[in-house]
């Protein structure tokens, strides 16, 4: 079996951290090109040597300080132009996300699925707004677009409605989908902190951004409802049906009441079948304790599927990092290479 | 592609469960043989109507009274005379579980096995006592052996490892794997029940049997426990070799003193990467409310695993069930079907 050619377009955090797992794997995989905005480009068709790479990338060094070996090599590709010349069979997309617009990932992707290669992502983008359009371009060009890092990082989702729960129908998945807000609730009612000394302390911990609002607010759970509906209750909602309500407007007062009840605040992003419809949300829901969910602490995210055959199961794991989103997308490389085989 | 045929060995709750999925799924599949030491036998080379068979079957008659519109079935063949005569291409082993002996279960696995067969299982007993030597008959005949059953009924567990976290390194699985104590240290801790009363609602809720002593005393934990150790952590440890401790020296006060010091008890089943060697054990253990499984009440199961890129993974599920386990040996199926074709 010839080895396959891996394309990555995107070399920050997510991309780094796949190329740590690969080094460490060793799978049976040529990366033959890099293309990042900020760090430079390369293609090798004789395949980079990844360990290299990330000594380069590691000391904050540019993709072009790369010495290959080979005559071959080219640098300075941008990603169009990367995934038009590199002939790779698998393109992984890491660049960073745009939930507005879901550009420039969805050109990306849209280009590699249209010269037949198969995609994984991370990027919740073009997942939440061009699902049905990418799924129908995967189909017709006989590849995969996968997508596990897009919810939970590498904890499993897709991969474990798609290979565990084969058979099952699920009606409802709802869960914990931001680890930010978590960690604010959790230091807020464990530590009696305020809104504002979480948030503050999550954005020293760089859980948070400078501007939170993407969090708090719940725009990224909502990207995540968004996807989660499409994918797997098979819906075709968009971002702005789905009413959204974040935690900004929770006061330690609130928290504090609802323990006083025996209830714990959680955000809480749900999609559920109804009929022929999906009804989803994202907003603060106070939780029973015995609720799987209750027990959800810090920056863990979590998400219950409920189903037909196994009614409820929960996954409860990492939500986002480094190596954690690497994996994502090192596992659907995994997926891919065992079915294309 | 040829349509694949499957021999089912017992057709007790587990058979039956299999069957109403089978029914209603409809999967690519034709079931050509079903034998049950108590309900007896038939192989029809043509397909059983698995409908036809589910309405016998659940109104507690014998498998000789459903009426086969072939000519070509057979009747009253026991297990091994139906897998050495029913030419199928997956054999579902679904017998009662002997812990001590692992038999006739795996009898009818290894015969199946040297006939060419696939074989899927959800009994402890083979699992945990001749996982060496039924890997390597597995692999001598070219065919899979899958146990997705084994422990905690069709929740993912062996898939999730195979499947969806493909490339980490599992170095430590913990959980609670036994539904029955789970259920009795819920009620003693939330109802203030003592540890016989709890024991009888179980009792008369089927939950636990007569002679409880398989799982009060940590048995079903141990054998589960053994075969993660083998499975996923690739030992080759024996159920003597695991100290054991069960519940039933758990008393109400030994509970309320726990939570008192903010912790929970919970039988818990662990097994660990030491170096080369494994250590495993079951006993109560008094968990940090934090803990995932610390949430885990009633009757459900849950199982932490700890890997080298994602960190701790919990999956939470049901243990048991007639449609939970049968869709472990469906689940199984479907693997199978996957990649056999």
């Amino acid at each position: 079996m010839k080895k396959k050619n891996l394309a990555m377009i995107g070399c920050g955090t997510v991309g780094q951290g796949l190329l740590r797992i690969i080094a460490e794997k060793k799978p049976d995989l040529n990366v033959v090109a890099i293309s990042d905005k900020l760090k430079g480009a390369i293609f090798d068709p004789n395949g980079i040597d990844v360990s290299k790479m990330l000594d380069v990338l590691e000391n904050d060094g540019k993709i072009e300080e790369y010495k290959s070996a080979s005559k071959k090599a080219i640098t300075g590709l941008d990603p169009i132009e990367t995934i038009k010349n590199c002939n790779a069979d698998i393109m992984a997309e890491m660049t960073y996300t745009d939930i507005e617009t879901g550009q420039p990932a969805t050109s990306y992707i849209e280009t590699a699925l249209e010269q037949g290669m198969h995609v994984t992502t991370s990027n919740k983008g073009p997942a939440a707004l061009y699902h049905a359009k990418l799924a129908k371009l995967a189909a017709k060009n006989n590849v995969q677009f996968l997508i596990e890092g897009t919810v939970m990082s590498g904890t499993p989702v897709f991969n474990l409605a798609r290979e565990t729960l084969t058979g099952c129908k699920i009606t409802e998945v709802k869960g914990i989908l931001n680890g930010t807000t978590n960690y604010i609730l959790t230091k807020m009612e464990n530590e009696g902190w305020s809104y504002n000394d979480a948030l503050k302390k999550a954005q020293e911990l760089g859980f948070a951004e400078a501007d939170p609002t993407a969090d708090v607010e719940g725009f990224d759970a909502l990207a995540k409802v968004v996807i989660l509906s499409n994918y797997l209750l098979e819906g075709n909602i968009k971002p702005d049906e789905v009413p959204r309500q974040g935690i900004n407007e929770i006061s330690l007062e609130n928290i504090r009441s609802a323990a006083e009840e025996g209830l714990r605040y959680k955000l809480i992003g749900s999609t559920k079948l109804e009929g022929e419809s999906i009804s989803a949300y994202v907003k603060p829901v106070k939780l029973d304790l015995s609720d799987p969910l209750a027990g959800v602490g810090g920056a863990t995210n979590a998400l219950t599927f409920n189903t037909d055959l196994l009614g409820e199961v929960t996954i409860q794991g990492p939500g986002a990092g480094k190596i954690e989103t690497g994996f994502s997308i090192f596992v659907d490389i995994m997926t891919i290479l065992r079915q294309d085989s």
